[in-house]
């Protein structure tokens, strides 16, 4: 079975050929995320949560593994990760139940 | 391949790591639960065929299995599946086909 | 201030414009509408309410009007929709919470 | 009552202050939407009307008046825009017939 | 013309009426958002700012405008405020910048 | 692991599977694919990008791997979906960009 691991590996490996397809695309976008993962009130890692909890809420199974890599090379533990997905939840119901739980286990895995 | 058994169990378990990590928040969401699923106007089953619904209308792959596996268990018939899929169409367009075809084939599975 | 009833007026009416405008789509789309509320298991009036419980979810307003009065006019009482509204708010959290307040508000009104 | 003319200026005057207050994100947005509405295969007329499309599919009115507004002054007629309306019908169900019908009518007023 | 406030006033007492008709459901609904907005490794004010982000990336007026309210009371600033609109935008696009465009004018309002 | 044309196959004969469960549903849902589909102003397979472009926008994986399917046999180019995307990321931000990517390796693979 295709491992977390794998899953991020082809995930990104999509991103980079999107990006080769519609560059001047993905550096607009690039720079929105820049800007919206720089520090501030809100450390990077706790943006990145941030970015999690929207993931959640929306159900974006790539998102979540893309923005939980992001979060942990930016040092974020599992208390934090937990404080995000319970405003997930609280903005998601049942989906974000789901969806959370799945975060809380690529987290750990 | 994993099959919908092995999906759900697969589910149902990092359902029960995350409450385990946040037992205060899925204690109120069981309560959340408890009242929504309480036979009323509508039987339990019935109401875990309309969170299916809802489920397909948002397209939450693991919610599907999680309330058609209850709904079972509370006795509903294909039929009654049928209907509730119905109007995740009615309120979904083509993507509720989509999941709507996934929920009707995991029930017969 | 417009009135529930004056928006449910504005939607039909710009209902009717669309459906001159595209009769084909509307009579299929009608076909869908007239097969997913016919009774059967579930009798119109609660299929009116899963499909109120889905505009929740989804946070769709004309949706609510619509459906609340269709509702309404297959005999549903209160105690019947806030039990639909409340797996909506199971599968949709605090965006069902405040859709479900408004078609509480508007059956009400 | 507001007019569409109204709720139109009243949007973009959130979004002028909204750029004013974040110009670094909204310049790579920017950049974002320049490339997304370039003439290509598509014109950037047929492109603001899958914009329309999109948000008829998700049910943003702003994003309705605003699109609607760039493809009028590209020249679109309202055949054109019917067309991306219905696919929106196709991938949306109900909440996209009701936005569809808001969006015609705004094409029209 | 109705106000910001007089918005946010109509939406809490739709939200009192909801929760006496259902009281059961809205108590396990309020350990949720207890749970979820109590201070940790985010301040309750943080928390409510990644609520409105959710609610901007779900396209929610209530929702943000009660999410916004909250967090002013906890003393969050306009700077935070941006912040977590700009990861909204970064995960919901242009609809995104439609409804952060809003809650940054119901913040300054 | 299962390949994309695995997976079509798959979802293929799940709706076929549906469309018996429910002829008259899916006799609707035929007239509104027809109508939404039909050489006007978009050729059809401009229609199946844009409805390429709203299941990336939703994030519906079967949707993007069927309405893609059917783009390709009605001739479209990598350059034509490629706009479509753009516009979906236009309008749904990072998980637009996740769905998108997966929509171009699919196209290509």
């Amino acid at each position: 079975m295709e491992t977390t691991k794998d899953k991020l590996t082809a995930a990104k490996s999509r991103l980079a050929a999107f990006a080769k397809a519609t560059p001047a695309l993905m550096q607009g976008f690039g720079a929105v995320s820049k800007q919206a993962t720089a520090a501030g009130s809100f450390t990077t890692g706790q943006k990145e949560l941030i970015a999690v909890a929207i993931a959640v809420a929306k159900g974006c199974d790539d998102c979540i593994l893309y923005h939980l890599d992001a979060a942990r090379k930016h040092g974020v533990d599992e208390a934090a990760l937990i404080e995000a997905l319970e405003i997930a939840v609280e903005m998601g119901g049942g989906p974000a139940v789901m969806y959370g739980a799945k975060a809380l286990d690529n987290f750990r895995s």
